[in-house]
């Protein structure tokens, strides 16, 4: 989840990491980009092909970015079942929605502050099981909707409320940069694109072909990465005198920094790791206090700092 | 009813009961998991068969697990009559809701403090009866729906009323671990879990098969179990001075002693044992005092102690 | 009408009226329970079939107990015509609703005081009348309603606007009882009714016939009561004094009265009938004074011994 | 319009005003209950048929009480018209509402201040037009809608808005009896009645019918009445200085004055006639002062008293 | 606009100046009211027979007066289009609503104040524009509704929101007349008119004819009519003075007291016509201050009498 | 988006651009009016022609100006998909809404204010990407939507939220005029357009063409102009000062700067264009302070000469 500023760019970045992320191999012209090889992440249709041994065409692609509207009914994002049909047709009187469309791929949702919290928690279920299941009288279908969610929102126009918040895995803020000389340089750079995106895009290419050879490796690495005893110890000490409800921060804090381990070439994660992705896994999981206006992050890492033995940072 | 912290659990542990209790033996392909011996168990459709003495396939299932969508209309829940089939081809016209599929297993409603009333009040009419009736224009269908009723909710996120929450047997309240050397374990389990599902069951299989006999065995000795006369009265002299409204306390405190003593094994209740069950019968029947943040099951405890003579616990 | 705590058996008590008031003869599947006697007490069907000569069916029955659901429609209470068929077929074009099925019996309104307000409107009109009408573009069908309505209620959820009220011609109040042995009484006649309910109901068998038998005199012997002027006078002096508005409170103390001295074997009332029934008679027709916390009941038995020249009892 | 405490016989009173006015002739079996005589009050099938001779069955009746219920739709209360029948059949397309069958009789709504608005609306323009016009797609249907409209209401329970308030010509207040032995009086008539409705209505026939001859002479003498100068100017005097709005407070009173003195048996209207009446033609459209709790009727009597030069009577 | 007490005779008014203005001639038995001279104010139909050369009946007939109902829908207001029967029969399918009725006379709503914001918007651009158009799936249809708009209502019962009320050209306000013998005469012809309305008429006739002729030859004169650069700038002063927003206010009172000067036979704009019609045309105009309880029109005439050089009024 | 008072002509003044902007060349009776050489600005029925090398017939026109009506729904606004029709007739399925009637063209949202969020979303996000995309069970359909959009409203009706405001470029704003003389120029203007609307549009042309040629000539120029180093890091900091959210404000500040400086002739902007459109484009993306009555623009001004090195202008 990102919040932050209007202006900030926020939809832009999530928007470029399609072209950021390793392409994926998926059945051709199937509605849920089903993986070939990996049965659970195959639709119902194309597992039942494979099994009978039927021959199918494979392509490779960039993952799927799908743009959750704010107005989207649930029939949209889940999909609807045409009872009629399913009398007659079997499975494929299933109409794909938001969810299939996603499957392997991103699904943004920005100002998710606005949106139903029905449907957010429909959303956050999906993710977290990474299956989608749609039922209408007697009729249950199920198809794999395995997706990263990214909602971002301005928090002036209101926060979802604690027990939606607390199953987003990480929290990031943003905020405008205030630098003149900066600015001019993103005003320039917008500019640039504005007039010849093709040769703007070209200039970036190099940059971006090396951060998606970096995203590879680390994917390699990721199952190696191990999380010394005492730094798990400590992370959960945080966790603990934060007063943080439940196990969620405790867990996403020890996948983020073995990830960001995995990303810098480690296979053993390390206390400046944690440092780095902590504040953006707890934050979102401290109690608000009315009377203060200290951003949650920063009490992370004072707590941080006290509990791992570092200096407290000097207050920005 | 389960109260608690998000992250907590709540919803894992009432998920994982299906696979702790007995496997019950049901009618082959019956939508109401009919038991093929007990007529009070069976649908209709089942029962005209047996009196007609047709042999009925029978398998033995783990029990159900159904899990009601905030978002459940009535008819979802309760089944819906086709009035058009009704006139032509009799009980067939019943579509049965999610109440015939939670017959003979549980029923779990998570975040049941945000559920419409009525619907509430319609599950805990049917889960005390045991029976579910749908009625549309003269037609009147009903079916066994004996079902363990599941709720849990964040108590952050609102309270259910009075009259309702009265009518739940049992209330318990969990919190957060707050140990970093057992929240690093938990967390552990988790990743251990993760990242091999089968195995990490497997480890457990020995432990979960002997629970599973130490319920099958309480089942047994549950009717022969007794409350002695004099904790009898010391349990409506708690429910008494707590000033608890009617008497449901004191019947499911009477209840739960008597399964909790069969569960260790004996055929008479004891003082510990009404002292380990009554502060979740009766924290939930208590009058809120709005000026009072003390737990409602601590004034539990402090009567208890003082009616049947013990010492006060130290306050935590 | 009958308001009180939760969990204290009003709903069961009502519903065991079934069995105490004397068995009905009924035209045999008629679904207003015509009187095969009184034409005020059959349906228009019956009535035309008796004036032709035509024998009719006759079976004898207990009353029926129609409970009313919270969320029923007007349409459900009261029945529906359908137009088209009327214009070809004619009464058969009704279809009956609750009110049909209540004829000769004791309609229940559980949670009366959260039923729509026109409803309660409906039913007391149908209650005071002794009949129900639809109308529908120009059709209009009658058939007697002549019922018991009975409501009851927990005072905590709210209470009926004082118009509403003041149609109900009698109020009892119960509370929960406070005596720890007496609680483990109740407790286990329950435990006894769920062990073995047929052997329960046996058991007061005896009981019941003559509880019965009572009444059934009582019925004979109404018509004879009298109530001697002096004491007419004392009760309106008592509901004047306590600013009753209207003469119901008179009229309704007057009935409950002679009532009561016909089931103590009475032809004439005596102050003591009157003591008994009075506070349930006027209870609910005093205007609230919102700073007063006294019970209306008590206020009414002081006014009552102040004009009757009665000792005050001492306040409990 | 009359306001008063619930249970004080208001709707009853309205009620027995059918037996109390004389009987009309009307067209046999004619919705509109038209006048055979009066084309002004004729719906326009009879009115045609007198046009061309044909000759029309008449008898004499009692006029029409209808009850308007508190959820009638405005086409229940208007009438609908049948458009596609309209292309074919012309005026017989109508269904006429309560409006057509109100006319030329009483319309009674009870709890009009819970009425909505908009339908309040309709009625007094019908009222006041004496004609019921329904419009739609273009084809219009009018018929005489000329009745008496009486509404009553509980003020406990709202007040009409003042712009409908003041349409309503007169505006009674009643209250509760507080005499016991007027009470036992009324509480024993009403045993009467229960008892033996016939023999009691048998006992009233002949004040009855003395009550229906006098008011037949008095419509005779109407047309006949006078109001001398000085009293109009008085009365008008009245209205302005108690700030009446508008002018229909001095028409409403001059014309019950006369209405009164007519009764009475007189030509010329005195001041105690008006006295009588003006309390209720002025009551409502005094403009309530919040911090006022006297009567507004006692406010018109005694501007009354010293326009006229009376002596202020006692306050009660 | 004209806002007042209830009771005043606003409606009566209104409704009283279809008797006023001149007759028209229009197309028989056109739902328009079509002009058959001036293209401008012609159906799209009798516009293009007029074109092909057929001849149409004309007739002679004062201008229609519509009365706009409280709950009229859009539909009603601006008229439908039958998609069907548009794509075979072209212009036929549009339905004309009541602003076609109104065509070239009086749209007359009374309690404009509880108006939907969104009718009211509708009408004032008919009003404006002169014409109706209403579109539908593609389909566009126009047709002339060049009416006087009036509105009136209480302001008791709410105001129109400003950017609603600037766009009404003239706001009159009336009150009750307090002087008692006026309001007897008042009365008097009033009770003159329920005796007799055809003689009560024809008392009025000549009178009525005199201004009919007065209001001819005004129409005729008015484009004649100037006014004189000083006075203009001076109006413009007030309103600049008075803080108007935009310039409706300047051009509304020129055009006022150019009407004015027209019926009061002259040619040029004196400034007592501009003192006659400025605070009608600019108290609406005026931002409410709150804390003023002054009539916003006296503050209008004390501008006026400043910037013209006149004495100020004595306060009434 | 023009915020002003009432009645300053917003409306007017927007509806004649279209007469001020160059004719463009489009596709004969095409509902998107495409570009017959642009295939970014064809539909895809003109665009499929086009590649077929089938001609297409071409007209110039004025742009198109479409009025949003507040009452608009999304479908009428974005278009709707037939589905039944899409299966069998494919693109033509598509009934375009007021989005592709104002390809090319201006789109007119009067009391934007007022418009339901949502909508105004869809407006922001078309406009921001020149397409407009509809779906509908799977089938999604794009065509060009390059519009200018321009919202206007009065600000005393409440305001957009900032998150909306932000995404409108410029913001300009508009007061009433208060010199008298000025006034009068006005109002005699209108009168004069009024009288004779053919002569005063004649007596405009001249200036009208002059101005058509000064914007076709600044189009031609506006590639080529440029913004100095110095100025763009200014016109930065004084966004950054004004801690402007994201960087929309410094994008939107140099864009009018050039077009400013196109329009003036020049190829180089000057710290004077700047300072001419900075305050609209600016003014409505600073955070109000509620204390604060001072208009963002002269913040907006005080800071550019700051920055700039101006003396500040005297406070008007």
């Amino acid at each position: 989840m990102i919040m932050g500023d209007r202006g900030t760019g926020k939809s832009t970045t999530v928007r470029s990491l399609v072209d950021l992320l390793p392409e994926i191999r998926v059945v051709s012209a199937d509605p849920f980009n089903s993986d070939p090889d990996d049965p659970e992440l195959m639709s119902e249709e194309v597992r039942m092909k494979v099994q009978e041994g039927i021959s199918i065409p494979v392509s490779t692609t960039k993952i799927t970015m799908v743009d959750l509207p704010l107005g989207a009914t649930e029939d949209r994002v889940c999909g609807t079942i045409d009872i009629e049909k399913a009398l007659t047709e079997g499975v494929k009187a299933f109409e794909p929605g938001l969810l299939a469309k996603a499957n392997r791929g991103i699904l943004y949702v920005d100002e998710v502050n606005l949106l139903d919290d029905h449907l957010v928690d429909v959303l956050l279920d999906s993710a977290a099981s990474g299956w989608n299941t749609v039922e209408r009288e007697g009729i249950s279908i199920s198809h794999p909707a395995r997706f990263i969610l990214i909602g971002s929102g301005n928090p002036e126009e209101g926060e979802l409320r604690p027990q939606l918040l607390d199953r987003f895995g990480m929290h990031a803020q943003v905020g405008t940069v205030r630098d003149a000389e900066l600015r001019v340089k993103i005003v320039e750079e917008r500019a640039r694109f504005d007039q010849d995106p093709k040769s703007f895009r070209e200039s970036y290419r190099e940059e971006q072909e090396k951060l998606q050879n970096q995203i590879s490796l680390a994917r390699t690495l990721l199952p190696k990465v191990k999380v010394p005893h005492d730094i798990r110890v400590k992370v959960s000490q945080v966790c603990s005198d934060l007063n943080v409800d439940g196990l969620r921060g405790d867990i996403v804090s020890n996948r983020a920094a073995k990830a960001l381990a995995a990303l810098r070439g480690r296979e053993e994660v390390t206390a400046e790791d944690v440092y780095t992705v902590i504040p953006n896994c707890l934050r979102h999981r401290l109690r608000k206090d009315p009377l203060e206006s200290i951003d949650s992050g920063l009490l992370v890492v004072e707590k941080f700092c006290e509990v791992f033995g570092y200096a407290r940072p000097a207050s920005s």
